[in-house]
């Protein structure tokens, strides 16, 4: 009998819950703080602005401009209604055609997973441990379509919650730039951290519930009982691909059509009221980016945490019945949330941000505190949560590991995801030579410009997939596939703080919109813009972490999916294998095609419409005429419902097709395909596209010399900056972060399914 | 005691020099009716011009212009003596440097190889076979080293001699579009074909002789002999590289800088004699197009040789020394000269293009007929060529095989080979709605034609890659690696006039260029124009070709290297394996970002000194001063020596800093990877950069409506798809064709050093 945890079941039972309430206490005392910024009405908080005269443009951080002005914020008060409207609007559409979707696939996982042992209702012996008695299949084909439901429903809450948020800081933002740069810092990042610490700690709550409930049906078939769980990762996967594909189309539709034509044929200012895509581009902001986000990274963790109990289940953890043990994934997330609680101090109470310059610093440091204390908050979960030395299921026998193995196989992700942070801003923020050079290839125009920011994005694949092949390796060989999915979930761990600094950039964007739109001065714009900057970075740091994370989790899936399916090698050397590593490469290609051309199509369209309204209103460019925005934002939501079908049908369809019809060995070389392809595309792209976002700040800042050189806007090379920057909409905000969930959700999808392809798949080779 | 093959050892020994002097005394006979034009003096060819009046353009082919003018021919003359020249030098410094390459890495073949076993000189129990002695390993040491650099000669013989044949057929092809467009297609197309066939005849011979020298010494170790053969694919190979590479930044990099100052900035058209870097452009098409791409082929059909050969020497051909069925690969190419052969009498005598419309179903005839009598040249060859019946290595057991299984794995190469082409036809070809959806996209400027340009290439990739796939499949399932590269050498089979008709292609770009250059009417250029649209589309299928059989070719390579490595599994589902698949579909990427940072950069510098030409010298713009040709020549051939170093050595390199530190699985994961993700990028890239370049051609011939519309030259649709143009020339001519080689030369290193690795490789795991 191997010895258990020091941490007694009935602390773990509680422990986990605290967390989690004092996570979602924490972030609603967060929202408490920014409402009181006033957007009708009286003006709450007091005007006052301390802080030394240092750096470049103190005066952004010094001068009130226009606080009294009432009617300013009545005319935020307007937009800020409108864009929520929209936004909701959106994914309430979204919501009601991925709902139908939702139930009609629920159907298919009880029908496919009843379906294989015929609908019996009879208990029948475990897979791996056939001396005990398992529940029926068909309780695990009904309990897995429950979690499944369930993980897509939190995975919708996340989202449009961190949607409503966001459109509820736009306008706080907005207004408190009319006081400095440091007040709009602190209300965009608070509003970020709501969304970081609900959604972090909803999650955990909904896992652990359901963890408890279905335990009241299983008792001691934890084998069963952590099978049908995985279909709550599933859920929440299949909710955000159709979250990122459908809002990233809708976004980018509206932002680069409405730069095409505004920016570039009418030389009128970005998120300029005349424009009539202008709001489009604000909700699409928050419908992509946002609640995208939000249920892509939730996505994430409730796959890691499925991926790791689904392999505990069957080790020593499960084997003993060690609930303390097997809640290791979880105790994880909960310290996750605490450390994350402190390191949000550092950024509103601790510190205060004195010169704009010190923005990026600032967010950058939130990765390091948050990275630095987790490191010891791993260290005691790691020393009370688990036993000093159990065994994990590793294809077939049973390995022995060591606790202080595990704590290593989670700092490993912890720090990889750092790295992976570090050369992401490296490469994208225009801080750094990568991005000036792009910047400087625009004196010869658009085509160098491409060329190099293309380059660019290639070379910054190298430095993260380094990080991932050790961290795989370490994990791996310390731990086998337990030990990959505990790394993912050490590289997520500190996601409520990563989703606050993701989140704080495109509430900036539309605080800048905003200001635009209701005509504060250029100074407001100027505050707001320097936010935005920073955003840029940050949600490419964002980005590099959720496709560091999915490529961990998607090797942990896929793992457990094997285990699950019964494979013990996927061999290359078979022919089944290299034609499934050969097809699930081209997927993410297949699939980018299909997610980029929809955006160049629904922004074609997009141009059209505003063409025409340019054309057709009178008054509209002297500002006298107010533009038709409704019909714009019509244009995209048609076309992003319509255009995240084929795309969310290709990711959907593609392991039951393969699984059924070729098995399960031709499925793991789909999935090994997809993931190490998948994961190159998915950085590059991100990366490229924020390089040219940045460099075209860079060259509109015109802060240094060389910047100036290459500026004001309008100039040339300002032009092809413009240029690159509409390129890479697409590439980073909707193929790129898409990726990553085609290779999780592929990878949960087959887990969920691997009994019924262990039983049923491979028709095809069957009968040749 | 299995059957032998039906043809005698002695036919065989025959058959196939005399195939391979067949091809060589066609492509004299070809080479002496093109120098029946004459470039200065005389005209030869009598005048006449027949064909009915039909199709669009027909004064493209009917009336003559300027037959008489002998000022205009002594320009060409002059042009085509500075472009040959220019071609030349360069050839020579590149191949001076690489030559030092050479020396030194055939160096450590003989030291790495020689040191299996202590550098001993005696005889030793076969590897596969412990009953039979073998010669030592310093002998295939000794043996590999000479192969290789054999090899590496005969690829700089045909990167040299197409040159010269290219540079030799361009100024006559522009001479006879004075007569013709008919007249100047036959012209091209037979220099293209002189190269087809000197090369696939070459690269047969030096292949058959070196077999039947090195024979003398191994005698009946066949293990040991066909082991050594494998560097000559290296040779080739490497070679290719760095023809690719820097032939590749050389014409890319004088490219985009004559683009971007004349036709951009200047309002020059293409070719225009005012533009300083024109010459270097010129050169480019024939050291990058044509040097490269005959490398690269060669390169293929040498490693498609030695894999099968490798193969099969351990197989039962090789343990029964049945000769006949041991040169089954060689006698697939000697039939394939033979039909290659016919086929070219359909272009050149059996059928006369009469319309500008009928040249690209003129070139794509030339596929389908010489598919089609393939198919019948390979059931004819695996009737005579093999026993009914044999066994084949597979990974540790013999697999048995019938002649027929050999036949059909020959054809599904062939035939993929075909539909590959076809589908890179449909995504590059302006008659097609792809491009012009991409030339369509162009109303909204660059940013969407650059979108809609990459949805595109990411979408050309799927057909082909099924192609591929369902070839491995057939080819994997009948016959093992040995079916992989049978089925490789199916689709190079037709190699002559693949070739032909991708030579055709710069050839008729050059001679575009000499007409501009040299003053020639309007119509002459349009008349080159037609022929280049048509060689764009060729080049694009070209391209095709050569990844696809890379792909098998570097998949049947690996399986050797697996084979000779001692691995019995690569097993996606260990860590050393799943990393090497990780960091190895990473390699392409950072690949990438050398090959088009150095195209991007070394543009840049061209561009400066082309401004500064302009600027500077009085009278440039006037046509009254001359421009420093040489300036720029040596810029892009500084920069193209300068820049192909590094990606250069991260090819050679890291299957030997792999192999050595970290183990045969490792590399295996990293072959694996590099080839699943390295082909897809490959795809892609050339063709989305050969959509771009159509859909500039297709806005600016203006033959429908549509592109009406989008036209003429000068205006802003047109110049967004120059820009889209400018950025594919270094996607489609120098990253992507050198990805093919990467995934091949990475794969024959391995396979060479297979020996080195299993004996001292993995030092790093063996430590820790």
């Amino acid at each position: 009998m191997v010895a258990s945890a020091f941490l007694p079941e009935l602390w773990t039972e509680i422990l986990i819950p605290v967390c989690a309430v004092v996570g979602i206490v924490f972030s609603l005392f967060q929202w408490f703080i920014v409402s009181r910024v006033k957007v009708s009405g009286d003006q709450g908080a007091s005007s006052s602005s301390g802080g030394a005269k240092n750096g470049y443009g103190d005066y952004l951080i010094e001068e009130e401009e226009g606080v009294n002005d009432q009617s300013v914020v009545a005319k935020c008060a307007e937009i800020q209604t409108a864009i929520s409207e929209g936004a909701t609007s959106f994914l309430f559409t979204e919501y009601r055609y991925v709902g139908v979707f939702m139930v009609f696939f629920a159907a298919i996982i009880f029908v496919f997973l009843g379906s294989v042992e015929g609908f019996s209702t009879e208990s029948k012996p475990c897979t791996y441990d056939d001396t005990k008695t398992c529940k029926p299949a068909l309780a695990t084909a009904a309990f897995s379509t429950i979690a499944f439901i369930l993980g897509a429903v939190t995975s919708v809450l996340s989202g449009f919650l961190g949607m409503k948020i966001a459109t509820y800081a736009n306008a706080r933002t907005t207004l408190e730039a009319r006081k400095g740069v440091g007040k709009a810092f602190i209300v965009a990042f608070r509003s970020g951290a709501v969304m970081g610490f609900l959604l972090a700690a909803s999650g955990l709550l909904v896992l652990y519930i359901t963890i408890n409930v279905f335990k009241i049906y299983y008792g001691d078939d934890w084998e069963g009982l952590f099978e049908a769980i995985t279909g709550y990762g599933l859920g929440g996967s299949s909710m955000a691909l159709f979250g990122r594909v459908g809002g990233g189309i809708y976004t980018k539709a509206a932002d680069v059509g409405a730069d095409l034509v505004g920016k570039i044929e009418r030389n009128i200012p970005e998120d300029d009221p005349r424009n009539p895509a202008v709001i489009a581009d604000n909700v699409g902001d928050n419908v992509g980016d946002i609640a995208g986000m939000g249920s892509d990274l939730f996505g994430s963790y409730a796959e890691a945490s499925c991926a790791a109990l689904v392999v505990a289940s069957i080790s020593s953890f499960g084997i003993n019945h060690d609930f303390t043990a097997m809640c290791y994934p979880l105790l994880i997330s909960s310290m996750g949330i605490l450390v994350c609680l402190i390191t949000t101090l550092f950024a509103t109470d601790f510190f205060e941000i004195k010169a704009v310059k010190e923005i990026e610093p600032a967010l950058k440091n939130q990765l390091i505190i948050s990275t630095a204390i987790m490191t010891v908050g791993i260290a005691v979960v790691s020393w009370v949560g688990l036993p000093s030395s159990f065994t994990i299921f590793n294809f077939g026998t049973q390995k022995v590991v060591q606790n202080w193995q595990l704590f290593l196989c989670v700092c490993v992700g912890l720090w990889a995801g750092l790295i992976i942070g570090f050369v992401t801003e490296y490469y994208t923020s225009n801080a750094y030579s990568p991005v000036q050079d792009v910047a400087d290839s625009c004196r010869t125009g658009a085509a160098t410009n491409v060329i190099f920011g293309l380059a660019l994005g290639y070379k910054s694949v190298i430095i993260p997939i380094f990080a991932i092949a050790i961290s795989i390796f370490v994990s791996f060989s310390f731990a086998a596939m337990y030990g990959v999915a505990v790394a993912a979930l050490g590289m997520l761990s500190t996601i409520a703080t990563g989703l606050a600094i993701d989140a704080y950039g495109p509430i900036s964007d539309n605080a800048g919109g905003i200001a635009e739109m209701a005509g504060m001065s250029h100074r407001i714009r100027e505050r707001t813009d320097a936010l935005d900057a920073a955003g840029n970075t940050t949600a490419a740091i964002g980005k590099g972490f959720a496709i560091g994370s999915a490529a961990l989790v998607s090797l942990a899936l896929f793992g457990a999916f094997v285990s699950r399916a019964g494979v013990h090698t996927v061999d290359v050397l078979t022919p089944k294998v290299i034609i499934g590593l050969l097809v699930g490469a081209m997927l993410p290609y297949w699939f980018s095609a299909m997610t980029m051309k929809s955006v160049g199509s629904a922004a074609l369209e997009m141009v059209e419409e505003v063409r025409r309204q340019f054309n057709t209103i009178p008054g509209l460019m002297e500002g006298t005429a107010k533009p038709d925005y409704a019909t714009c934002v019509k244009i995209s939501t048609d076309a992003s419902i319509k255009e995240m079908i084929p795309p969310g049908c290709l990711v959907m369809l593609t392991p039951l097709i393969v699984g059924f019809f070729f098995g399960v060995e031709t499925l793991s070389g789909v999935l090994a395909g997809s993931l190490v392809s998948g994961v190159q595309i998915a950085i590059s792209a991100s990366n490229t596209g924020g390089a040219w976002d940045n460099a075209k700040k860079y060259i509109e800042a015109g802060v240094s010399e060389h910047a100036k050189s290459l500026g004001p806007k309008g100039s040339e090379p300002h032009k092809a900056a413009v240029i690159g920057d509409t390129i890479g909409d697409p590439l980073k905000d909707t193929s790129g972060p898409s990726l990553n969930i085609l290779i999780k959700l592929m990878a949960v999808e087959s887990l969920v399914f691997a009994p019924f392809f262990a039983t049923h798949g491979g028709i095809l080779f069957k009968y040749l």
